[in-house]
């Protein structure tokens, strides 16, 4: 049973983390992040970069590796979106 | 030092739940979600779920309610999505 709740970790860890990959190839597609709130990715990038500090002192391998990946996914849409807003998209 | 990780702790899960709240304000005022992608909604929507059922298995309460509230914002938003889609927007 601990074991299937550990995969069951695993597998919302892996989910919730690859998510924003086509997210990313997405923006920079169509150039466009308007609909993306500016609140709320800089909201959930300090969140998941407090998690990574979390990961790290709490000794958390997959939770540092999980929050590693979606750190650097979110800092490339935040910088897409500022990028195309400035651009007058 | 285990005090100051766990709030850490609590102010990541906080950031990373609340952030989706304005998102979903700003898809249903510009009646658009055209740069929000449907297959990172989808993936985000499921993750989420079994962050849900890992918090519920291993009686973690803090993950449960982070994971409930989240579900919840993030379901809202995935209809909005396919509403407005459907209305040709």
């Amino acid at each position: 049973m601990t074991t299937a709740i550990t995969w069951i970790g695993y597998t919302a860890g892996a989910l919730t983390t690859i998510a924003f990959l086509p997210q990313v190839l997405h923006v920079w597609k169509r150039k466009s992040a308007d609909d993306l709130h500016m609140g709320t990715l800089i909201s959930f990038t300090v969140g998941v970069t407090l998690w990574l500090v979390y990961g790290i002192f709490s000794r958390q391998k997959p939770v540092v590796v999980a929050n590693a990946v979606t750190l650097a996914l979110q800092c490339t849409i935040l910088y897409l979106k500022v990028r195309y807003s400035r651009a007058g998209k």
